[in-house]
């Protein structure tokens, strides 16, 4: 246990940055994600170790009408292959950044029991596929129960296994739907707003993207409640992978990890989270602003300043496995660098 | 050498970028870096090797005055001492990406000659520290050609070892006001808007500097020719870690290297490169945009895009040092994700 108050501690994380051999606020926002990993864990000699991305994935009903996905349902599953092959953007990050890779399946609509979990697969399948939300909820809510244990469960076992860093990524054709309407329901923002091309909708699939998540909007409106119920949200739009990554949020801030947050559809997961537990926010750090229009807007509404500016847009935790190596490079600056003192240099006059 | 044309590589990195198993342009920035250092290189496998960085020191003679620098000169041969000793910020991100790190003295006002070059340290001192450009230009003319052959050397040096990939760093004390000095010569930008706090300086310290660097200006004003002459220019404000780095980017360019270009000195430095070669431009890749204010309006001035927004104002390349593993990044997700077609991933519909 600490011997110190939060703000005993944070002023001596802050001391601790201002002895280095650099001109005070000189590392910019680096300074801020060192004060906050060790406010999280609660030292001021805070470490990454064993850091871990989990891809959950899941496939959705609405995905089955091709009314807001340009890419063939399919790819979900056909997807969740190639992560396990190694062929994907978050295996070639994860790789090349020692970051350590589950796949979760979540709802994938494949048979997946004959793959071995030591192929860093997880089996968390809770159905194959959700309904289509325009004719019903895409979920029941003990289903939603059921994908937040899972993904508090998945959290639990990684956090045993030494890591105390963790990414959330999804695959899941459809999903960028299914997160607009999150956003607009934990928001309070105009569903136009939440609502961009995803994986690359043309200009006539977009507003038919448009058309229909209003309609989907509309129909459920009445059963998410007023201010809308977490469990009733997640249970009408869905997915299962966006469930299981609200559970995972939610787990991953209990046991004090350092949370870096993905794209679009991992901040909608985080909204759920933060909706159920608002203290989640105070883990995470925001590793980049997406190319989907309605991120920067989350974002914003968030209150967060994301590190990473690449325009990215593919999901699947690539942005948190990207900004990983940034969060260690503030761990390590306030660990490794030298003060004034111990190096002979002078300070300001 | 390369049996294709610009247009027919660029057109097969592009093609090759878009069978990966992911939508068109959802890698962003990365997409462009990695078109970039194919283009750089020749060749539709591009790799990077033995990354390295360099960073420049020497001294300012106004530094000596104190009318611009809240830290006193010394300061520059006391983070030399640091660097070598592994003990700044930059040493702490090179080790963490495994980048090179050599460290030159271009003109700082202390004797280093008892420091084995084995320790990462290069000998390539022109005097011990500009002049006062308050008095009389800060160079010779033949000091900033020296300054830039030996630039030239280190890079050959360097890149005959097997590296591909450099940034450059400095350190100087009051060199964020020859900076701002260049800056305003090579862009015509209003010297006002090219002038920050540099290291920390309060309202008053702010505007001595701006009152001093104007008188600067207005003195030199004539030397520099119309347009500015490289030469001249780098001649009337200095300083030779400016001047070294100047003729690093020169034959980092010639050398078909990948350039990472850090923050506002280096930025400034390559402002000084492009005036005397325009397509240095083709090899830099932008690291960051800096907190000191007039960086991101030389960036704008440049067209370039840079991969990181963290406020760093610090210098020593750090920022070049933190955006390598992204250019990595870029350049292995070119080489190592698999396409539709090896993955079995259908494509859009």
């Amino acid at each position: 246990m600490s011997l110190t108050t939060g703000s005993e501690l944070r002023q001596i994380l802050r001391d601790k940055i201002d002895h280095k051999t650099k001109p005070p606020g000189s590392l910019g926002v680096l300074e801020s994600v060192a004060v906050q990993v060790g406010m999280i864990q609660q030292t001021e000699n805070p470490q990454v170790t064993r850091p871990h991305i989990v891809v959950f994935a899941g496939d959705h009903g609405i995905a089955s009408t091709g009314l807001v996905n340009p890419y063939p349902r399919a790819v979900t599953a056909q997807m969740v292959l190639n992560f396990l092959k190694g062929g994907a953007a978050i295996n070639v990050f994860c790789r090349q950044n020692q970051i350590e890779l589950r796949i979760a399946d979540a709802g994938v609509d494949a048979n997946f029991e004959w793959i071995p979990e030591s192929q860093g697969f997880i089996d968390a399948k809770i159905a194959k596929g959700t309904r289509n939300y325009l004719d019903e909820p895409a979920m029941a809510v003990e289903e939603v129960q059921e994908a937040i244990e899972k993904g508090r469960s998945i959290v639990a076992y990684i956090s045993g296994s030494g890591c105390n860093c963790i990414g959330f990524g999804e695959m899941g054709i459809g999903n960028t739907s299914a997160a607009s309407l999150l956003m607009c329901a934990f928001t309070g923002i105009d569903l136009e707003e939440c609502i961009g091309r995803g994986t690359g909708s043309n200009d006539e699939q977009l507003e038919m993207k448009k058309k229909t998540l209003k309609q989907v909007y509309d129909k459920h409106r009445a059963a998410l409640g007023n201010p809308p119920g977490s469990l009733e949200t997640l249970a009408c739009f869905g997915g299962f992978e966006i469930a299981m990554m609200t559970g995972a949020y939610l787990e991953a801030a209990k046991r004090r990890m350092v949370i870096v947050v993905d794209g679009f559809i991992s901040s909608a997961a985080l909204l759920a989270a933060i909706s159920m537990e608002r203290r989640v926010i105070d883990n995470c750090i925001f590793s980049h602003s997406s190319g989907e229009q309605g991120h920067q807007k989350m974002l914003d509404w968030i209150g967060a300043r994301p590190l990473l500016n690449l325009g990215l847009r593919l999901g699947e935790g690539t942005g948190a496995a990207l900004a990983i190596p940034l969060v260690m490079s503030a761990v390590n600056f306030l660990n490794q660098m030298a003060s004034f003192e111990s190096a002979g240099v002078s300070n300001k006059e």
